[in-house]
């Protein structure tokens, strides 16, 4: 029964803009409760009569959609503004934005946008809860949620592990809300990628740095391939899409190295031959699609704390 | 109960093609419905099994999400046929389109065109109703019912009271609108811009013309200020954006010549610097947000008029 | 009753990727229930709690909204996985695209794709059903079953008719999913074109050939117009617009030559003035716009029984 698992969450926060601003037992929270939802049948619209607000600044298709899903199986009504960032709001201030969205009655208000900070924002000028979904170089909080319900899931832990970031550290924001959740669930990561993409004092947030992908891989638990954006080899950040996989990419021969028991992942979309391998994808040890199967869940899970806990 | 809110009402229209159409009695039904439903909670889906097709030629997320809301309020299924323009039709005249709109079965389309006239095509070829969301330079009906209530929610009244528009009245489909409202109301209006954006014989909608806002602002119960299309400065309709706010532009200095009472609306998206200082759009006396809410309240109203009504 | 009309199916698909994978007992099904279907006035959300995806890689609004339509009608949730193609999946495979959708949980995907075969792919990856929205230069089902229930219902059967299907033939997915409904139903077709636009071996389908539209239009039962992708004439198919109406164009004064009772069609969106007048498009001939109503029909037909039957 839904009642019976929000009965047990620990939540104080109004909006989710980041994992940093989580506690552990908040991140268990979510974590715990869409592990309950995965096996209710029927989530019975407990949201209904509320109005999410979908405001992708930046485009997106998948995490728009995962949103969507999750809101509707909650009985949400759905709406959407997030046409061309160009004619969007044809120069309109994004306070302007937010106070318009506010005018028209939101409860949820998901926000992707290219600037970091731009939900915060947002959460400032509305009544209703902002939901991050990815903020510039900052955070993808949901992303890391739902990473960690899978990671779970497969070695039936969360805490303790070893857990491999593996790419353009200093663009991601998938990276970065990594980062605060494993220091706070208490899991060792390691980034590993080219130093021109491994931001400077990330040993701050508790990681350990290598530049060594052979040598990290036989030690991990977890290993988290992340996007290479191609158009970061025009800025000469990387030398070649070949180099760039034979270096850093997952290839079939790095496979051989990882642990037994140990886990891909990756927060999709993959660039396959750049930095995973077709073989690495779809083998067994990918839990790709259980991230986005479990990214409903999240979501879902996300939206019934913050209106029933908060 | 909405069944005595309508049981006053005096609407004779299938269509809400434009103000200039409507009585002065219709204009007041719209007005008073929309004021009556904003006590009311819950609407309760009296147009449910009803479909309303949105189909916007020319990009537009605020109203079609505020018409959206709306209709969704009210219980009506919401379709959406509106790409962007170029791959719209493929070519298809919008004969054809209005033909294949009524064949998929509507109740309510609304249409937003850059040519004056195409809601008034489309509804000579639909049996539903078509309600214009924008015509080219000729009208904008909603926004100036939307604006009407705002008005008389801040005021206190809708007829006797002095009001300014400001800026390009020549390509305002919302100038236009709000004109022919006001002379059916009873307000006084004053077109204020540079004589290159003020179309000739415009006296004879009624309005008052000036060239000299800081003559005209102690007078006015309502500053109505216009967006800029930043592109007109291309077309060399006005000097530079920094001299048209410095003559057009609700500047701070200017805000101190208003009235005690007097109050600032724009129809937004707002460009802050240009047409309206960020003092002015932030201060107490503008209503600007209140014309978002009031939106989607005369929309509900003019969908329940057309549907019980005409 | 919909029960009534789903007892009498005979239906063994799981997906509806083309006309040649069709029985003609199964063609007769979809027309069949179709048919019933428009005489219940609501169909009574017989689907509710199923979820569609519309994955449209190729924009299309008419399609999709049928699709949307029709889904709705019967109480399916739909989703839109549907951006401009660029940045649709930013360079993941249709694999990824297949395994993601999949795992978001819907119940049918309808894909359209311009590559020829794409939805079967998708369909090898996925539970649900897939239907073929259109790929490529090779089949658009939902398209000939609209168009066969739109004959039956004007001509009162559908077999033993004389067909043309006039234009590009070469690149019309439309008009190979017709030729394998027609070979299947019985009907006679003829393809009629510029030789540039008649593809080799097409007499394999079982169809006659001709370059001679007004040798071939006394004949007909019924004349079916397509689309002329104006893109063509820069390749050098053929040499201009003006040539191509005067040839291959369905003008007044070819209509002259229709047998009494022939009737004409078009897939839409037409190109008045290029393959088809405006008084051929208009006539009392024209079945073009039940073929619009007829597209939600057919659609709704093919999901219930994708449900029921298969």
């Amino acid at each position: 029964m839904l009642s019976a698992l929000l009965k047990k969450c620990r939540w104080t926060q109004k909006h989710l803009l980041g994992i940093r601003d989580l506690s552990r037992e908040e991140i268990l929270s979510v974590v715990d409760l869409a592990a309950g939802l995965k096996k209710e049948k029927d989530a019975g619209a407990p949201l209904k009569g509320r109005r999410l607000l979908n405001f992708f600044a930046e485009s997106s298709t998948r995490t728009k959609t995962s949103f969507g899903i999750a809101a509707r199986a909650l009985g949400l009504e759905v709406l959407d503004l997030s046409p061309a960032a160009s004619s969007l709001t044809k120069g309109e201030s994004l306070k302007d934005t937010a106070l318009t969205i506010e005018s028209m009655g939101v409860d949820f208000a998901v926000v992707r946008h290219s600037a970091s900070g731009a939900p915060h924002f947002v959460a400032g000028k509305i009544q209703g809860s902002v939901l991050n979904a990815g903020d510039g170089t900052n955070e993808h909080p949901t992303q890391a949620l739902l990473d960690s319900l899978t990671i779970r899931e497969s070695l039936g832990k969360i805490n303790g592990l070893r857990i491999a970031l593996v790419g353009d550290i200093l663009h991601s924001r998938v990276a970065r809300s990594n980062l605060w959740a494993h220091a706070k669930l208490g899991n060792e990561v390691t980034v590993v990628g080219p130093p021109t993409l491994i931001p400077r004092h990330i040993d701050a947030l508790g990681a350990r740095v290598s530049t060594d992908l052979d040598a990290v891989l036989p030690e991990m638990d977890v290993v988290m391939m992340l996007r290479m954006q191609l158009e970061r080899q025009q800025a000469g950040l990387f030398p070649s899409i070949m180099e760039y996989h034979r270096f850093w990419g997952l290839t079939r021969e790095r496979m051989a190295r990882l642990r037994p028991g140990a886990i891909i992942m990756h927060p999709g979309p993959m660039n396959r031959g750049v930095e995973i391998a077709a073989e690495a994808a779809d083998s067994a040890r990918s839990v790709i699609l259980d991230q986005v199967a479990n990214g409903v869940l999240i979501r879902m899970a996300v939206l019934l704390l913050l209106d029933r806990c908060s």
